[in-house]
């Protein structure tokens, strides 16, 4: 079974570390001697209470944050928290102000545009979303709610390599595909989320790591799922989370934390990453990268081949010998690898080899 | 390990057929030659569109509802749905009217009036909700935008054994904690919606079995993901759906099919339903039951013992031999057996003989 297991380069719900799906195969009719399976454990079961408190402890923990810090697992997915973010914390007068730096930042200032509390601090659409934003394209309104950004760009391959300065604006960040890949200082950020299927566990949960400043706000006319204090004063608790996606999440956290936290990870995803970009840079134009070279991604690496027809073959080809899911995007075309944490070496040096000698046969 | 398994009676997350469990855990790593986990795989991938596509199949199949019906599977629980429903089809001039019958009832109820667009046609609260309204409790507004009951009250352990009649005005049912567990005509419902963690599958995500000319009203003031045409447009796949969730849904509706459908889940919960309720009968006042003869759930069976004392040893004794998850809802107190469609009739049996020598031990 695991000899057949192919390398997944799925944008997300994407690979995950094999040793995590093993320990899950194995106490999945038992957990924990509970004498259930941890899908049919009660949420206010001991059992579940301390799976979520070292989920939340871990993710602290490799974040490097303290007390002021709180962890919330919410539904819905980062498209959810387009509208909650506005919803809970911008108004007319402090509107959400917006850096668009791909598909999925618009998206997050559609749903701010929707009630009318969203501005935008810079874009690079007009450029094609080649790069992200840099600090001296930002016009930041000192009056604004907070500074929205989209810390990697999944479906452009780029990513920030900065962290902004606000001036005293609050800083919010969907890190949905590079959550946990490299040590930051998260203490600069005020809010966090993370939709996890890319980096951190299945498709089912959110995970948001914000200031608790911000989550004691109350918010009491919105709807009570909507409100980030629910959660917060619940403990994620309100009402019955998405315990197995929360589960898994800490299973991942408690691995990376294994293998020597997110300094560990940082240095494998940047040799990963240098092994394509290596290849692309050294193809003489045959393989085309979409992002510039100060803003590309460690996570998600996009590039063109010389006819879609090439393309069509590229995929083919790759998935014949195992490697599955490189296919790009259609909003930019050509072929996107996605080499999250989980993605090991070996995988990788095996796409690399394959794109030398694709290009080597087809050039 | 499996020897090792109890007799779950939780009330949610709850039991799961242990067929189901074993199967999704034989595949837990290599999903249907995929070379990846259903965990890894690609919502957009043909071998999730095939699960998804299966699972509403054989949930429409199973509630016996043609092509005016769509399902679709919605992330946040049942406590979302409280408030999409009034946001999405309810307005002052035409409120949702709320049948209040317990715990959930109100909850929904809550959401509704917090936008001022909500009216209570009865309620059983005064008399501590140990029935169900009857029909001639009901006040139905004929302006009112639905009629909305929560089917089976979890907490209480009461259960609607009749379809209301509503003179033309949209029927709407929380069905969380019967959902597929009888045969019902779903076709005098409107709108139905269950959290999956009670009879269906992991928590994680809300089926929902709606009209479509429901679905297709598109409330674009909404946020996006909080309008239901925006799931039903793109068949639950506007962003990355919870897919290990509906995965196991469709396992569970698969698993219900192979038993013979929801006539057989029927008879044998109806038999399970008797054994307890039958030691309550017969008890001589030892086991007090809470619900109503005629509000009965098959479900959930609640019940007090003497004394407060009691209820602690008989919650400790049963743990002892294998019997988890008794313990009642803080806000009734006492016993609840929860007996889903997953529960086995030799689990029922073991809690019935169990309630007879404790009785026995300690009247």
């Amino acid at each position: 079974m695991e000899a057949e297991r192919i390398y997944n380069f799925n944008p997300g719900p994407a690979v995950l570390p094999l040793e995590v799906l093993k320990e899950a195969q194995a106490e999945f009719l038992n957990f924990n001697k509970s004498g259930m399976s941890i899908l049919e454990i009660s949420h206010r079961a001991k059992e579940f209470e301390a799976v979520l408190a070292q989920a939340k402890a871990d993710v602290k923990e490799l974040m490097g944050l303290g007390d002021d810090y709180e962890v919330l697992f919410i539904q819905g997915g980062a498209s959810l928290q387009f509208a909650m973010l506005p919803m809970n914390y911008a108004t007319k007068e402090h509107p959400g102000s917006y850096v668009l730096s791909g598909s999925f930042a618009e998206k997050a200032y559609k749903e701010a545009q929707l009630l009318g509390v969203g501005t935008v601090a810079a874009s690079s659409k007009e450029s094609g979303y080649h790069h992200v934003p840099q600090q001296d394209e930002l016009k930041i309104d000192p009056g604004a709610a907070y500074l929205h950004l989209c810390y990697n760009n999944t479906i452009y391959g780029t990513e920030y390599h900065y962290i902004p300065e606000t001036s005293g604006v609050p800083l919010f960040a969907d890190m949905s595909s590079d959550m946990l890949s490299r040590p930051l200082d998260f203490s600069k950020f005020d809010f966090i989320y993370a939709g996890v299927q890319k980096n951190l566990g299945p498709a089912g949960v959110v995970l948001v790591v914000a200031k608790k400043s911000l989550l004691e706000k109350t918010a009491d006319q919105l709807p009570t799922m909507l409100r980030y204090n629910t959660f917060y004063k619940k403990d994620s608790l309100y009402n019955t989370p998405p315990a197995f996606c929360i589960y898994m999440v800490g299973k991942v956290a408690a691995w990376i934390k294994a293998q020597g936290g997110l300094a560990v990870m940082a240095e494998r995803n940047a040799k990963k990453a240098k092994l394509l970009y290596d290849v692309i840079d050294q193809s003489n134009g045959f393989y085309n990268g979409h992002a510039d070279k100060d803003s590309r991604s460690f996570m998600n690496v996009t590039f063109r081949l010389p006819s879609e027809e090439l393309e069509k073959k590229f995929v083919e080809d790759a998935k014949k010998i195992g490697l599955g899911g490189v296919k790009g995007h259609r909003s930019v075309g050509g072929m996107r690898a996605s080499i999250y944490n989980a993605m090991p070496y070996e995988g990788v040096q095996k796409l690399a080899d394959f794109m030398a000698s694709f290009q080597n046969a087809h050039e």
